[in-house]
């Protein structure tokens, strides 16, 4: 049977279900990081992304911004977790045609990003191989308290995200800022109940939440925030990567977080009951079905 | 300039100089583990390892041996610090073709091999891939007394090996058994002085300890520990991937170590100043100047 039949999540599944850990690992795969009971007051976040050319950049980008996306794109997994990332290894593989000013713009664009968010580059590894692949490993901190997972969310949760989606595919996919900031600035000012980081498309990582929390969700096509890129509601909802972040509150603290007229953070919906499923309500106030589809490697 | 002008250690090199870090980070690129100030008892290890189809294994192997080495050789950098692996990331690039029952088999040989070193596997990502790419990044922590690096060897060190070398071209490359419990045993044991895992083969890991230590060495052909696979001296000096572990103890150390009569480990030879360089006394005790070279990417 090949992959593409069960697909990259059924493939997940499939491992994950296999894989027993000991109880110092509060959350092993499933989450945007695994957390790692470490001391009395930090739990230690782990997460690592995989890039390939011809996948998740062309030959024809500029190397500085494969790099620096490699980087950024392990901040946004530890940013979803509300952490603080501390350390990165990255391992390069390169064609052994590759130009050293290739490596060292593709290095740059690692560095830069990392002196930015205080990430220590502590190691890495070379291969040969055919095409251009970057595995970035980062490892970080996050106060026990802080903590945010994907299965957090309760009924009656307001849904909302930062910034805006739809414009993955017009090159914001290799220029996001990862949301580090914002996501400090909400856990220490509301509780969050659950949060993802969009790497996969908005409905596809909705649904991440949806089944880490057995809920289900109503989100409202005039109330997604639209990417000037964005063609269609399609591209808002399935084009895999604005980086952005998706997250919970409980009503009480949705309010509080209105009040406060943070234009980046708008409500796109509401959390419900698992047996509703995820639905769009369209302009004209219908229900539609949506799949929680989006982004798949395979 | 292409890459394969300066080679991996130029690369490394130039990378390396480039990189500033925290005052938590103890040791950063240019050891087995990069080792993190983590708090009063302990070091955190970080370590990462590619491998890519046509470079580290064939298309032939089986799926369950190349997932066991994926792990095993992020084992071995953690057992040449003298620490513990605790906590496993696999990236998987894999190509759209690969079957259910390929990706089934390696991930059982992760599992197993993860299961009786008590590694826990936390996460991971998928990615399509033109070949197989295994990428596993391992945390580890070692007590901080314990810790050993390549930079510790004095002049005077008598130099040892554990096991046989020369016989990874016959494919010790995939079955190895990491040296963590001998590793464990040495540091329990005795001041180590300076340690590494043989990856890349006997005269260039070596030459990585001389490097790192500003030290010479002399090493005795006649005390080298030949594989029975090993065709010749240069498999036992300069075939890759043998996994062994080579470290330096203090001339009244190696004492007590000989004097245990543990028939694995076996002086080869002794460490002298840096402007000797590293050299081998062959069997009619003549001196011949040998280059730190054996496996490189480009």
């Amino acid at each position: 049977m090949l992959i593409a039949k069960i697909g990259e999540f059924g493939l997940i599944e499939r491992i994950r279900n296999k894989i027993r850990t000991d109880a110092s690992v509060v959350q092993g795969t499933g989450d945007d990081c695994a957390v790692i009971n470490f001391n009395r007051s930090q739990y230690l976040l782990l997460t690592c992304d995989m890039l390939v050319e011809g996948v998740d950049f062309t030959s024809r980008e500029k190397p500085y911004l494969i790099g620096r996306k490699a980087l950024a794109v392990s901040i946004s997994d530890i940013a979803a977790c509300a952490g603080l990332p501390r350390y990165a290894l990255v391992s390069l593989g390169l064609p052994p045609k590759a130009k050293v000013e290739f490596v060292d713009k593709l290095h740059q664009g690692i560095r830069d990003l990392a002196r930015r968010y205080k990430v220590n580059l502590v190691g890495g590894d070379f291969s040969r191989a055919d095409k251009l692949t970057l595995d970035v490993s980062m490892v970080g901190t996050v106060k026990k308290k802080n903590l945010v997972l994907r299965s957090g969310a309760r009924r009656g949760d307001i849904i909302f995200a930062s910034g805006t989606f739809g414009g993955s595919l017009r090159g914001k996919h290799l220029k996001f800022t990862p949301r580090l900031k914002e996501a400090h600035w909400l856990v220490r000012n509301f509780k969050v109940n659950s949060m993802i980081d969009v790497s996969d498309g908005l409905a596809q990582d909705l649904g991440q939440i949806l089944k880490a929390s057995r809920v289900g969700a109503a989100i409202y096509e005039r109330l997604i925030p639209f990417s000037k890129e964005a063609r269609s509601l399609d591209d808002a909802l399935y084009s895999g990567e604005d980086f952005e972040l998706l997250f919970t509150l409980s009503a009480p603290e949705a309010k509080r977080l209105l009040r406060k007229k943070e234009k980046l953070f708008k409500p796109i919906g509401n959390i419900v009951s698992a047996d509703y499923g995820l639905r769009l309500i369209d302009k004209n106030s219908r229900e539609k079905i949506i799949k929680p589809r989006g982004f798949r490697h395979f």
